[in-house]
């Protein structure tokens, strides 16, 4: 228990695990004050969120190169997933699907832009490994492609009614996972060498042991999920009182507190002048969300779900996930940046963020 | 007559040819089994197609560089063209559009994706001539916008009536054959240079002589044309047995059937690590159908079509060519290739012919 | 008085200065002759564009680097403001916006495609600095996707009702300055040596003493305020009698009219092998337009507008915008330049043109 007692002390983000209890407790004798309950759930999951990282990272770091990417790959979006999950459970799936579409977005414009500035106030000009980035940012276009393709076409068409629409869903879940699978085959077995330096896993701080990490690992993530549930209940309540849409909710706020302890890695490795890493976490956490936790919640929403969960999003929330692409894209195909750059992502991040604010607080 | 028999000898896809006569007879027999003169019909065309390209390649070698590149720019896709003018003597305009659109695509995503996969399991990094490819890409992303931006703009707006949108198609049909016609002049004459490397005609078969070749031009047409009034008469009943949609027959079947010739050979070169010349046969093909195929189409449809035929797409194609175009662009601008990128293009390419598949048939 | 002379007598451009007070003139006596007064302010206004560009840069000259860069850069398209402001006086926001959005398409696609034309004419290739040229296109890119998003997501919602749009424009508008001002002080002051080469102010014209150029600066605005005046009023009588769409005449006829001088200096640049000075001009002054002029034009509308007017385009025109920022951004990435470029971002802008053309005259 040692490392972690260390690194509750060197790290303040953790203190705030204190609040995880509180948010249990105040859900069972205040089921109504939802704006609490949605403030101490947010604040709740952030060091949740931070631990799981760090513990993922430590069970990948022991167990070797290949298995610890697979790892990660799989697990180092977890707390979205886990979140998401409870939004499914509740049957809400206008927040599931803005949480993914918002995940994308703000992990390929706040983060990557946040990282380049970070980084650019404190060097003039950084580097990244441009054919790393680029596979990175292809991937991704890829991946949107292929999810926001079907709401594309179905939605330019007719809708060919909703059994038809699922039974898309569900083939293009499956498409994209093995696409995803032959993706962790490219990156960590026969291309590997192309990857190196942008791991994931390289994150300077020192691993724990095994068996401390899995069990952070299973604790923390019952915790998230009881947590989540509270979040899920509050946040739309929450939203209503504040006036704010659900899209901003599922977009903006939903998706800042699910990637809140890998941007505390992509900032701080920006700072010290290491971009390929936080290129990597930014972009590859993206193209996770879209190749692998979108489909996997889809295939669950039949098991966890009250109805079967279909991949058609909302026409708005297609346009930004395609801009956010075509930016990241444009941006890492330079392979240098300066602090504009992360001025422009931001600003982009902002128009978006402004336009769902002021929408009508029933949309979508 | 000796070169065409120690073809057909070592070429067992010419083998075949023996169901061209097979499908004439069948279609005068059996006039109503829709399914079976499907079938003949598709593998009849397949070898015929083979002939066309190798007979159009002999012609354009004896004749030299400047008119032989002229006449397998204009002859290249004799088989696209001569299929979809029996489509558009029938009427059936949503076929020609389909098989135009999807010809776009299928070469774009499937016969480039295919090649990157074939030879980057066979080589671990493939290079190719990455201005080459620029110039190419950057060709059929204009070639592009100008084929969809009427569909996109018009569409976007209230429909300014038939009349109007004829007038629009004509006016913008002669624009691409002269946009084209210059790019003959700058890739043949003023700046070849830069595309030397990726000649179409390189194809390492030996040439026929002039005669045997012209002959087999002429005879091989005919019996394209013959052969595709069968196949576009049982196509369609053909979708409405198995349930397929119209989009997905235009899109995808006729597209495939119509370039298995020019993917043999770019496949091959593919694996003997001549990635230049695949390069230029998926994305030439692309640009040529786009910039010469399809306008000539709009106006043959004044004389040989029931009535005039326009420019207008579903919205559906406009949204796949687009992305096509965006990703080819994308993925040619790195001038590196290996096995993973040609899964990706097939993995959109799947995406799209999934949706399309599951569309109901009388869509579009 | 002596270098205004020297450039009369060198200039003939400035030969249609005449115009200007014949124009007023008949705007008094023939109020009617609607057409007349058309051509008449159209050719009025060219030479004092002229003539404001010029002043603009020898002010700039005279007062530093980063001071001249920023003047340049908020008066640099003054024509472009003062004839929108003037329909925007008249109530006309159809046509301001048209102008808007034809003037970042015009400057996109035609000055830099008529650039590259004229220069590839002269020189078989033409390189320019490809950081330079991407930093204008990433500017332009994003700066676009500001502009067109908001009518993306709102056009793809339900429309969220005419207050909401108006809180949104205005927050984006201020939104577009403060990132307009932030890349002046990136490309003016912190990273002004990755811009070098590409200065707006080397037009290699000997500079006016500072004197002459601000009494030419207030005297040639006031008369652009005048003549665009009879411009606006003119316009739309004008557009109906040659069944012209209002599109048409606000992006292509405005957009040309307001763009002559710096076309010609953009031309003549290109013609001297200096293509990194034309690039400049046309993606600076497209960027400066939707940056900097439009959210301007917003604001003002509060002031002196009928009605305030709100920053959603109509669907063409932000595909129109879209697809010519792509088409920038994939052009310049390769640094290099040959006629045939010249003639395909021509061909695109023909495109649209011909498009616009058609269109019923009440569109939009």
């Amino acid at each position: 228990m040692d490392p972690l007692l260390k690194e509750l002390r060197h790290n303040p983000l953790l203190w705030l695990l204190v609040l995880v209890p509180v948010a249990l407790v105040a859900a069972q004798l205040l089921p109504n004050a939802h704006t609490l309950l949605f403030v101490l759930s947010v604040l709740a999951i952030v060091p949740l969120a931070a631990l799981l990282s760090h513990a993922t990272e430590s069970v990948a770091e022991k167990t070797g190169d290949a298995a610890g990417g697979l790892l990660n790959a799989t697990l180092g979006n977890l707390t979205e997933l886990v979140i998401a999950g409870a939004a499914l459970r509740a049957g809400e799936y206008a927040l599931v699907k803005g949480s993914i579409a918002g995940a994308i977005v703000t992990n390929t414009l706040f983060m990557l832009g946040a990282s380049f500035l970070l980084g650019g106030l404190k060097h003039h000009l950084q580097e990244f490994n441009r054919p790393t980035a680029r596979l990175h940012a292809a991937l991704l276009f890829l991946a949107t492609i292929a999810l926001i393709s079907p709401s594309a076409i179905a939605q330019a068409d007719l809708l060919p009614g909703a059994a038809l629409t699922q039974k898309l869903s569900v083939a293009l879940a499956v498409l994209l996972i093995a696409g995803y699978a032959l993706g962790l085959l490219f990156s960590l077995k026969t291309h590997r060498e192309i990857f190196s330096g942008a791991e994931h896993t390289q994150t300077g701080e020192p691993a724990w042991p095994i068996g401390l990490a899995l069990v952070t690992l299973a604790v923390a993530t019952v915790f998230v999920a009881l947590v989540s549930e509270i979040f899920v209940e509050s946040v739309q309540k929450t939203a209503e009182t504040f006036g704010m849409s659900q899209a901003f909710v599922g977009f903006i706020v939903v998706a800042l507190v699910g990637a809140t302890a890998e941007m505390a890695v992509a900032f701080s490795a920006a700072r010290r002048n290491r971009l390929d890493l936080s290129v990597g976490i930014a972009l590859g956490s993206a193209s996770q969300i879209a190749l692998f936790v979108g489909p996997v919640l889809v295939l669950l929403s039949y098991t966890i779900g009250p109805t079967p969960m279909d991949l058609q999003f909302w026409p708005g929330a297609v346009v930004m996930v395609f801009v956010a692409t075509l930016v990241a894209a444009f941006i890492t195909s330079g392979g240098r940046s300066a602090w504009f750059v992360g001025v422009l992502l931001i600003f982009v991040y902002a128009v978006f963020a402004i336009t769902l604010y002021l929408l009508p607080p029933q949309v979508p």
